[in-house]
């Protein structure tokens, strides 16, 4: 059926695609599947009664504020928190260089429009977020992929790339979103050097630095920039902005997120910010700000990295027991998501239907790549995560899903019958 | 301070100019203001405990799924509750009609990117709300401007600017913004046929249409459009898409609004609503619910129509008593604001700051032009916000502003001096 809007729709509209993984979240909201696929917190960890204590102090003694309309920047409290947060991982920051976002999602929407020109390079990792990409999408980015491996983006291979002038980098450097990969030292200092050489500014999205389950805290971007560290109006804050959010330490249905940058920037995003939403829910704000204060978000993020942490372990001896040989994947040192690589021939959309008929979901490789070359790229690969599925899910739905490799397997290997096949149906 | 980043802003972002509102809402926050500028509610009539015990309810009740992600589309009891409410006025509407939008504003953003090209024209109201054009001019929109009167938008010159081609028309029909005028009966019928003629869709902007003061309700153009009655795939909407907004009723800090429109179109909504912020705050919408259900709303905007029919009273009256005769202003049925024109020579920007010397606030009128002539078209006009203070500052305010614009109309006119004067001196 269409209508006097569908023939009238602008150009992008028309070549928007709808996230695999929102589409694919609601077949999994079905009670019976067990889901690796979207990126959702394990609900049971949620401090549902620190929440209500909050919202009921915030509107017993700030009510009126808290529904009233609110300033575009933010709730002043929250920026101070989140300021004095930053500050404890080397990056002096103020107030003025945070603004509160409807969700990480959000700043990337507003970077997005504050950035790119349709046909502008926007330099990524292969596989990178695919929220990320569906956010610059819409305002006509093209892209420039540099490969990955277990230490994160591969910087030698950056010169070129660099050359080719992408407006910006947009890089996740700790336990990445969909690789499970974190960013190494070295490779740390290589990039914001390169950065600094080529005049190219880098967007530093870090939804899960917190989540760190084994090995040290790797120092942030925004704090190695040289160009950072010359600053001195207050704060240190130059060619990297920095992107966090609330949603994977508090709670993500608040849609709360945060972007440093110089105050500059902050100010050209809340321009932005006012012709996309005003602003951030007022309450939600107060209400989080009341949820973090008195170091309850430390203790909390404590209780999380205990629980995914032995989620992550279940899934990894999970798939040595049920998967064969030759499908590799990633060992993540902390956040949501592992990557999993199948053998030469596989495919994993293929793979997807079998295991979905199993009533297990994962998201297929291909949602992760930004070019026309996406299904190619993304075949053998695909996500999964351990934080939403209970331990004895995860071994239950690695075990489903380690029967419908081998099936998948045998077909292009009729002769394939390997001992370590028993696990399967122990 | 200029950093790798501000050189490399999109066009967009170049051109963006913050919100006249959002910037004078900074100053007139300021305790000793009384402030006409702002549209905000006013704070004494919130429903504070009522949204206390929805707090507490949802997350006794559902407080893991209040706290997790969820459908972009927004959260299902809500959408069906809008759907019913839609109903009552005359619109056959489901909830696959309704997206939930982070506050009306991020409705138009949505559109915005949905439907403008670079240089495409829509059709506006002059003047218009200014919050439409700051979403709207992001996306590249030019405007065909069509003036209004006393009965809304003049239909009688919709001609020429339809043939013109403009990509859709947008319109306030009930209290407009920052008009305050309604648009009649017969001109709606005009309207919505002239729009099914040329093909032409609408977009049909009701934040204030429950809260009338006297008179009777209006049928919506959503209801009168012969489009939309053709159609009977279960729901009647077709070229009207009909936009509003728990803002003005229950609370702006929530941002919550709605959007109804043909499942097509929501559709697509939908998938560039995922690339803005993913959805909605769950926790906001479920609460929202909470305090609206059991015919909660409807008892409160009636509350709501006292207290703010009394101070559209008490301005009016005060305008009578303390403007010179030489000064009109409109007589608004119902809404937030009304609308007032200085005798000619005079200029709203130099009353501004006259009037901020006197600690009184309004917003001058060219924020509401969205042409290259906008200084010149708004240079006698000003908006006046009457719901958010209370009536003896209204009084009061009023009365400071009648002196402001005698001492600027007597620069002008140095012998003018006339027995009306004297109320300024009461």
């Amino acid at each position: 059926m269409s209508t006097a809007w569908t023939s009238r729709y602008a150009q992008r509209a028309k070549s928007i695609k709808s996230s695999a993984i929102r589409e694919l979240l609601k077949i999994t909201q079905r009670p019976e599947i067990i889901s690796f696929a979207g990126g959702l917190p394990a609900p049971d960890v949620f401090p549902v009664e620190r929440f209500r204590e909050a919202c009921c102090k915030v509107l017993e003694k700030n009510g009126p504020q808290a529904l009233q309309y609110g300033p575009t920047e933010g709730y002043e409290p929250l920026r101070e928190m989140i300021a004095r947060h930053t500050a404890r991982y080397g990056v002096k920051a103020k107030p003025e260089n945070v603004l509160i976002t409807s969700g990480s999602q959000q700043a990337l929407d507003l970077i997005g429009k504050l950035m790119i020109n349709p046909g502008d390079r926007v330099l990524v990792e292969a596989p990178t977020y695919l929220g990320a990409l569906q956010a610059f999408n819409v305002y006509g980015a093209e892209y420039v992929a540099v490969p990955s491996d277990n230490d994160g983006l591969r910087t030698d291979l950056l010169e070129a790339p660099l050359r080719s002038g992408p407006k910006f980098m947009y890089v996740l450097p700790n336990f990445q979103n969909p690789g499970g990969t974190t960013l190494a030292e070295s490779r740390r200092h290589e990039l914001v050097s390169l950065a600094d050489r080529y005049g190219i500014p880098i967007i530093e999205d870090d939804p899960y630095g917190q989540l760190r389950y084994e090995g040290e805290h790797l120092t942030p971007l925004i704090v190695l920039d040289r160009e950072n560290l010359r600053r001195d109006e207050g704060y240190h804050i130059g060619n990297v902005i920095y992107l966090s959010t609330f949603s994977k330490t508090l709670s993500p249905g608040l849609r709360l997120g945060w972007i440093v940058a110089p105050p500059e920037v902050i100010t050209k995003l809340v321009q932005l910010k006012q012709g996309a939403d005003l602003h951030t829910s007022t309450f939600g704000q107060m209400v989080a700000y009341e949820v973090a204060r008195d170091n309850f978000l430390d203790e909390h993020i404590k209780l999380i990295r205990r629980v995914y942490g032995e989620r992550r372990d279940v899934m990894l001896k999970a798939l040595e027991d049920y998967f064969p040989a030759e499908v590799t994947w990633t060992r993540p040192q902390g956040g949501l998501f592992l990557w999993v690589t199948l053998p030469e021939g596989m495919d994993c959309r293929q793979l997807f239907e079998t295991a979905l008929k199993e009533n297990v979901a994962f998201v297929p490789g291909d949602s992760f790549y930004g070019g026309s070359n996406a299904a190619e790229e993304g075949r053998r690969h695909f996500r999964l995560n351990f934080s939403n599925a209970k331990p004895e899910q995860i071994r239950e739905g690695i075990r489903r899903l380690g029967v419908a490799i081998r099936n998948q397997w045998r077909k292009l290997h009729p002769g394939y019958d390997r001992p370590v096949d028993q696990h399967v149906f122990d």
